[in-house]
């Protein structure tokens, strides 16, 4: 890990405070190493201060690089307040999009000399790009869920409900050492495939049909998330046509993958191939997200947003068909941006597999 | 499902405003029966309106209840406010706990004639108080995680992974119908045990160990939730005194579970207990907390806050000791409150299982 708390100072000067509030979890993470379930972390340009409780007083201690750990016990703040970590700060940055107004006036109350400002996705483009041993996780989580696919092939079958599945996809993942799923899984067989969300559910898989299978894990902190799309039996002309589509369209944009793109143009690699295709319409959702100690970050690949990714930055590439009533395809790989090009770190086949 | 929406309304007036926003998903189901991830629902003397976006057009017309239903696609709030569903309101009541302020700020922005108006635990109350069909959803997901623990008794055995159990737990639930875990399994074998939040690790289940096992699942939106301890063979004096002084501290405050008894008192109870036997100070967490539609919400029986709890509240009681290094023992089942007396929804026994 390298000095992550120093890679947080700029930001000190770039919104004219003397100090960085970080409480969302996920981040401080990424910033000190801490995996429990309650702390706060404090950056400021000449310390920088972890806080929790007596449950993580340990674990904190053996965890935490580049803060000095207080374990104050049951009020962080008040510890916070009387230890006078913030006298003579005038101004705090605070994670906007991950604090809550009800935490924000508690914090106005208690710290009445000190202006709040609120920074929405404040060290987003820090924790976007990742670093070798990030990346190295990430591959380590999606070889989890390569093996759990590859493990499906050979078990899925007519007549297993969506939700038998799921739970397999479940065990076979928590099985090979994955610390939790990184979400619910999705199978989505025949029409419930066209629920881009749909949940599983007591229908059972039937043959000719496409089942939608998307599922991820955590190893190490760090999520996975693939899907693919497979036909139980021979599925049809026109669901063959549209897998074609479909994985044209996401092989275009992982080919277009690289660090300098903006998120929208992006999107419009693929978009453009399905609108082509005949079928813009029935692609209802955006292209992919970045994906790392959350399964969602930043960056969004989306026609509404327009980022340009750097080089590190981790998403999905994620394009889908969805024909209301009939059926749904969608495949979804993990990719890495590098300042030439890209890699894959998804290794399960492409093919249309019939089973 | 009564009128809740009806039972909502007399806040207004306790508050002062003219119309609330709802934003807190499990808190909009229960208002209005919506079960998808993305809505809103606008509270007023007059009316009621619920907005999501196209992916829940169809299932937002068959759920919710109560409220007329808007799909206005990508940007709702452009829609609530060129919609004119707050003219002429001055004062709106929001839910300051499930609100960033990132999304506070961007209303402020949109709506800059409106007051808003932070409330905390705005519902709490109202949802605390379970409804008989909402009683029956939690016991039936307490009867599948009741029959887990059945079929755990049959396969636990020395030399298994507390994530292999882990992993068994999580596949029995799905199995057995649970739409998933309502938190991630705690297996905390020997001294793991004496960390109340332990993560599953690959240590291995051992001859003449207490393992605390903790887990639950969501059946129809509804959690369950139960912890048991057993022994993997003979466990030793201490182990058997520390069990036997956890199972009479949790009796003890169960039978004391009624309508109209505080937070604090109910907690007292079981915390007398412990500490005249003499491990007062290894009950390091609160008695318990409510379940429904969330794991943890309120009412929090604690020593630290002094809620009344009425009838119909929801609440598990989980008295633990932890004895570092060593072992620990925790006992829980769900209560639900009644005016005269209590219902336990758990089935699983408590006698010192030795597997």
């Amino acid at each position: 890990m390298t000095d992550r708390i120093g890679r947080i100072r700029p930001l000190l000067q770039e919104h004219d405070v003397q100090a960085i509030l970080l409480t969302f979890l996920p981040d401080i993470r990424w910033a000190c190493g801490f995996t429990g379930s309650n702390g706060l972390l404090i950056v400021q340009h000449d310390r920088a201060d972890f806080f929790s409780d007596g449950r993580y007083a340990v674990q904190a201690r053996r965890q935490v690089r580049g803060a000095e750990v207080h374990i104050p016990g049951y009020e962080i703040l008040r510890h916070v307040a009387e230890g006078a970590f913030l006298d003579g700060v005038r101004r705090v940055a605070f994670q906007a999009d991950h604090t809550t107004v009800a935490q924000w006036r508690d914090w106005q109350e208690r710290f009445p000399a000190v202006e709040w400002v609120p920074v929405a996705g404040l060290l987003q483009r820090l924790v976007g790009r990742k670093e070798a041993d990030e990346v190295a996780r990430i591959r380590r989580a999606q070889a989890v869920t390569d093996a759990v696919f590859e493990h499906l092939l050979a078990v899925l079958r007519p007549g297993m409900t969506e939700q038998e599945v799921a739970a397999e996809i479940v065990y076979q993942h928590l099985q090979r050492g994955a610390e939790k799923m990184s979400f619910d899984p999705i199978v989505a067989s025949g029409p419930n495939g066209a629920l881009p969300h749909a949940r599983p559910s007591d229908r059972r898989l039937a043959a000719g049909e496409m089942v939608v299978l998307d599922f991820g894990c955590f190893v190490d902190g760090y999520a996975s998330d693939m899907t693919r799309t497979v036909a139980i039996g021979e599925p049809g002309e026109e669901a063959r046509a549209v897998y074609a589509l479909v994985r044209q369209a996401q092989e275009a944009a992982i080919e277009a993958t690289r660090a300098g793109i903006s998120s929208r143009a992006l999107d419009a690699v693929a978009r453009d191939r399905i609108e082509a295709g005949g079928y813009g319409e029935y692609f209802s959702h955006g292209l992919g997200h970045g994906v790392g100690l959350q399964i969602h970050e930043w960056p969004r690949l989306s026609y509404h947003v327009d980022d340009v990714l750097p080089a590190g930055a981790t998403v999905t590439i994620e394009p889908g068909i969805y024909l209301p009533e009939r059926f749904g395809v969608r495949i979804e790989d993990i990719i890495v941006l590098r300042d030439e090009g890209h890699e894959n770190l998804t290794a399960s086949p492409k093919d249309l597999l019939v089973l």
